[in-house]
């Protein structure tokens, strides 16, 4: 990438999901930002859930506190520097889940958001709310303001996708996954119109079922997506055939899809096959699946996919970027 | 007192609110638990509010906190020892009243009883639960399950009692006070049983306008405490001409009853006149007006009233009792 690419009014839509695409989201923000272009994020809402009377959206969350530069790096969400006193005395009162920790600082978030619902508010303009906070060089939207849940549907029963991923660390083999509500939602307000004035549009390496899965689940927003002027690249989650963060091969092996970089590929599709994407970056450790990529259609791009450090994540957006003509 | 006035099986009904009846409430706890009897309080709810999408109900939770041990001693509310971590959040969220502290431990209570009134759970089986926490050696009844207000009615306008009380410290002269949603209230399950049950009724030293007011409004309760085989003994919080505790004259002026002993008896009234008195406990500053009292048909004990240690809040929770034969 060199400045000579740039374009001031350079406008970029991410759909991202979870730890990972909270991590991406940081270095794209910092690229964009400098190029003085403008980023939004569409952000997955499908695990968000009422605890303790409280109204958490858990990427949101992550998203908000990464852009704002407050996130715990080392447990890759929540705000750094928490502590649990509010925790402590929930546990003591039997209220909540106790291997669900809301930390103090957390909470704070939390109690302000289901504070401004009970007001009347909708999701979209209780994180338009949050974001005024900090100087996230973002827009953060929601995919939705429709209440979407995830639930995990197992031989014996169902439970929240909460549970089953932090509780349960994706243990319990699940027969599939099912996003009540989904159907009778509709995108959230400006989401529809960031993807169509567009001229960049990315997806985060983000667990694919469970992140990128509801966002595309949105009734008219993959439509929006394939009907958009800019190209859409995608980050692969999966490097050297196992996910970069922990469990999201259940979730692919219940979906279907083989957990490797073209099996993702496949999975989201090329666009102009009905999918979503035009380009698809591969870690190099897995350049060997470049052709089968390129065979269903989606330009694929071999890069170094770590995002280990501040300096690397930001050169992965770099390269998502270019990979899509800016 | 001596032992040889023990009944085992002794039932006493406490009306009570606010920091006065918190105290009070543990001397008298003391002494019932020693003798082996029962001890109901019925608390005022008249201030409850939601703020920041929680249900606070600060008398009751000053209740608990005062029988559980907990209660900081010094300010007369909230938990000893609390933070401020997720008040300066919220703070910073620009959520809920900056002069009214939410602290970290008592937040906890706080979201427990809002997380239970989502599941459906009334105020009284909200506050049930948080009772199981702690070993109070009483009953902690709130007045009723309805939602009550109380509001104070200014020339300029109206605000809520919190407001009012905590940001402007009854420096605003109020025209009138007002308790909307009282007269469709009904007592909480269990408060008009334990009155008509009781061997003994106090009424103690609180707020006679705004914290006592309200419990009486109930439609039903004055007419159990009339009604009541037990007879009815009241502590003055009024000590020589002044409020105990700062404010209640405010509230006195406004409801028209005398800032002294005498003034609060005759506002509460003598039982076999229509009012809810049998006796009443006044300062030994305030000896005088023991014939006043006694005028209104109300049996005046003078005692020592300053509630200044837990052995003389003790003392005085004996007193009231033996003033009404126990």
């Amino acid at each position: 990438m060199t400045t000579d690419d740039l374009t001031v009014s350079t406008r970029v839509v991410l759909l991202a999901g979870g730890v990972g695409g909270s991590t991406f989201a940081g270095g794209l923000r910092d690229e964009v930002r400098e190029r003085g272009g403008e980023l939004t994020v569409v952000c997955n809402t499908g695990d968000d859930l009422w605890l303790s009377g409280l109204r958490l959206q858990p990427d949101v969350d992550s998203m908000l506190y990464s852009l704002a530069g407050v996130k715990d790096l080392r447990q890759g969400w929540g705000r750094a520097g928490d502590s649990r006193r509010v925790a402590d005395e929930l546990a003591a009162w039997g209220v909540g889940w106790d291997w669900f920790l809301l930390g103090d600082l957390d909470l704070g978030a939390h109690i302000a958001r289901t504070s401004w619902l009970r007001e009347g508010l909708t999701p979209s303009q209780a994180i338009a709310r949050l974001q005024t906070r900090w100087d996230l060089g973002a827009t953060l939207l929601p995919m939705t303001d429709t209440e979407v849940d995830t639930h995990v549907v197992l031989d014996s029963g169902r439970m929240h996708f909460q549970e089953w991923w932090t509780r349960h660390r994706a243990r319990l083999e699940p027969v599939r996954f099912e996003n009540p509500g989904i159907a009778a939602s509709v995108p959230a307000p400006g989401v529809l119109e960031a993807i169509a004035g567009a001229d960049a549009i990315l997806v985060a390496p983000s667990n694919p079922v469970v992140s990128i899965g509801p966002i595309l689940a949105v009734p008219g927003l993959a439509d929006g997506l394939r009907a958009a002027s800019a190209r859409v690249v995608g980050v692969s989650p999966i490097i050297g055939d196992a996910p970069v963060r922990g469990m999201a091969d259940v979730c692919l092996r219940v979906a279907g899809v083989p957990c490797t970089a073209a099996g993702v590929a496949g999975h989201y599709g090329a666009r102009a096959d009905g999918g979503i994407l035009d380009a698809w970056l591969i870690a190099e450790e897995d350049a060997a699946a470049a052709a089968s990529v390129a065979a269903l259609g989606i330009a694929s791009h071999v890069e170094p996919l770590w995002m280990s450090d501040a300096v690397r994540t930001r050169a992965l957006a770099v390269a998502a970027l270019r990979a899509v003509g800016h």
